[in-house]
């Protein structure tokens, strides 16, 4: 299979460096792109060529179109990997990108918006047989029409914007009159944050995990899927921590979710690496939450129990080859937690500015995906994720000392880190037992806990 | 099985932290013991209690047997973990711990000196049926005596020192008159080195590879055998390159010395972790060259392989474990590179001094074992081993194009290192084609070579 001879990766950070080193083990060249705040990042530094696309602001660099376009034409590239956030489920990009004869290393306009239509996702799944949270048959434009609804499905439920993610837009309706108070304000919250305020409705799941399964599938109609992910833990909707295997997971409970995330896959023809997500109830009945149609920033968990690089099977994909890795024997545990520049003890406030001291764990079954270094400043810009800690053992319990060893060695001075917040949690009686659902942090006081 | 409480760690550097993350992990207590000269050390920052043992010289301080049993006592150590070089085989050291009720994590005194006496080794070694270089019996005491030997054996020979290692006192003898040259000098050299200047001579094999079997033996008489590293990469018997599996290996002969790295443990009765060092000839016989009743730089290559934590293994077999690894399949192919504070441009001159900046490559694959950090300063005092990089892939060329990138993102200024030899390594063509031997660096001109 001919590859690519050279990717431009839209996007900053670990997750371009991430890319990088995949594309320089497979013999490809690569170009990096930076806004002026990015000028000293790693993944400038350490790609075969780099362009400047714009200022520190988001909109006029990182998804700035046009300059990134420029950047790929004049370096002749033949392929774009946009990584996650920013590009990467953007559908003119993608036909842009397709358009101008630059191969996309990810899912096709359709694909994209078939996806990230909420509402237009979810009939899709259920037409393919994938079980989803009982819900509203597409956008809901009034008021009344929640209501009514709202009763058929039985509350409680949730609100969601139809362009939505992150929780923008989201709240949970208990009754009619919580409907008079937020309906407006989550319509209102979504228009502001999606440019688009179409709002649904589903049965809300009480006590849920948040279970997904990665998926690969290539252009001859072949799909499999790599096993699960656990990321229950989360804050406001952002995950914090992932592990594989799930501690909540059955064998046969793995072999059903399996089933209907390759269902997903094949209902959309989809091409390359993804994520089905599921939320999870303490029955185990689990529905379809949402696909994303791009690499996530915890696909790396899977590489470590899987022994396999996604992001090359995802380049090998977009490059036409079939998928390589078909079975999948689930024999080591896991973690995963995400460094954030942030101060969990102050509201979680982002913590930008110069890193003064810098050590990393390492030793066996330590992984870090970083781009930051000692002497490097984190700009106040971006996402507030510098680092990604992975913790490998042959159990989850080996898994869970290793990580408290590895994060009682990360050495982060200058700035505030979610470092003491992990530390926590790799002590918290509920996490080592398993025992969380995704309102785990919500109802767990960290900061009254001791290290 | 009853573990240890705490562990005192008898030695620095990156084995002292290495050996710290696997006790941690294990909920054991450790005791860093340290020279003035290491204050700043990572081992000792990591460590429950850091006990000083005296003045920079090894002799006054990682040698100094009375201040380190007088520091596991102040500190109600209960085992002592020796790591490799300095005193992990010394006899009288396993002996006083012994007598002093702390548990020595490793050989008995028995073990030591019946295995580093080299001329007792062979003899033990043959009995067992293990294949030997063809030599002398026993010690040679004079000229005349090292010229019959010579004869009878066959030119070429090798003489070495029975109490040596690392190279002094070796010679390669090719006909009577090297003798005549030759061994008064190398029996000095030997008895400066080890104080015994005992010689014996051996078949000199040519284009030879080093090829080591793991071994784990436990005290209800079971041992078995983890599997090969091929360390033919050496520069003045100091190995510079080790990987696993050998690119020379063979099912059939993998079979054969795994089978007499068994016999060669159960023949002595070990108890630990282990390495049983041989010669292959460029017809895959095999010759037991030596065994290292200890834990070894390069048993990193083999935890990966096999996704399992040797140190762990040696504590739990200390504390009287069964060996609980019985099985190995080598599915994956992982190479360390050691980087040393040397100037591969000038001699190999050892570069101690200050890190000025420092970056780790990181990412899928990659282990990194080291002390050092931006702004510590190497001590001269000591090896110049400052760090162990370790890739892993699913095929040796994989890990090849692995090792590559990350030894491109490996920044270390401040220092000279040998990362820009490791760069044109990964890149020559007999190493890459798995074609080379001992004399590999002898032979390369890697200084004429362009990164």
């Amino acid at each position: 299979m001919k590859l690519f001879d050279k990717i431009l990766i839209a996007n900053r950070g670990e997750i371009a460096l991430r890319v990088i080193r995949t594309a320089k083990e497979m013999g490809i060249k690569t170009v990096a792109v930076y806004s002026t705040a990015d000028k000293d990042s790693l993944h400038v530094r350490f790609a075969d060529e780099a362009v400047c696309i714009g200022p520190a602001s988001s909109t006029d660099s990182y998804l700035n179109i046009p300059n990134i376009m420029a950047a790929a034409e004049i370096t002749n590239a033949d392929a774009i990997h946009p990584g996650y956030g920013f590009l990467s489920e953007n559908s003119k990009f993608s036909k842009i990108c397709s358009d101008h004869g630059v191969k996309f290393i990810g899912a096709t306009p359709e694909q994209i918006d078939g996806m990230g239509d909420k509402a237009t996702a979810k009939s899709t799944m259920k037409d393919a047989g994938v079980p989803c949270v009982p819900g509203s048959e597409g956008v809901i434009d009034t008021l009344e029409e929640a209501k009514k609804t709202g009763k058929e499905i039985g509350y409680p439920v949730m609100i969601k914007a139809t362009a939505g993610g992150g929780g923008r837009g989201m709240r949970v309706i208990r009754k009619d009159e919580d409907l008079d108070e937020y309906w407006d304000k989550a319509k209102k919250e979504a228009g502001a944050a999606f440019g688009n305020d179409g709002m649904y409705m589903e049965k809300f799941i009480e006590e849920p995990r948040h279970i997904e399964i990665q998926i690969a599938g290539d252009q001859y109609g072949n799909a499999c899927h790599l096993s699960e992910r656990d990321c229950s833990i989360q804050r406001r909707h952002q995950k914090l921590v992932e592990e594989t295997p799930s501690p909540f997971m059955t064998d046969a409970l793995r072999k059903k979710m399996g089933e209907a995330a390759i269902k997903a896959a094949k209902a959309i023809g989809y091409e390359g690496v993804g994520t089905v997500e599921f939320l999870v109830d303490k029955d185990r009945n689990f529905y379809f939450m949402e696909m994303n149609t791009r690499i996530q920033v915890e696909h790396t968990i899977t590489e470590e129990v899987i022994n396999y690089d996604l992001v090359k099977e995802q380049i090998k994909l977009a490059a036409g080859d079939k998928i390589s890795k078909k079975e999948y024997f689930p024999k080591m545990h896991a973690i995963q937690c995400r460094i954030n520049a942030e101060d969990p003890d102050n509201d979680w406030r982002p913590s930008p500015g110069k890193i003064q001291s810098y050590h990393e764990p390492g030793g066996h079954g330590i992984r870090i995906d970083t781009h930051v270094y000692a002497g490097y400043s984190i700009p106040p810009h971006y996402d507030s994720m510098i680092s990604k800690l992975i913790a490998v053992a042959q159990t989850r319990e080996e898994a869970i000392l290793k990580m408290r060893r590895a994060l009682d060695e990360y050495i982060i001075e200058g700035i505030k880190t979610t470092v003491p917040f992990h530390q926590k949690l790799m002590r918290n009686e509920n996490f080592i037992k398993g025992n969380f659902t995704t309102k785990f942090l919500e109802e767990w006081d960290y900061k009254a806990e001791e290290l």
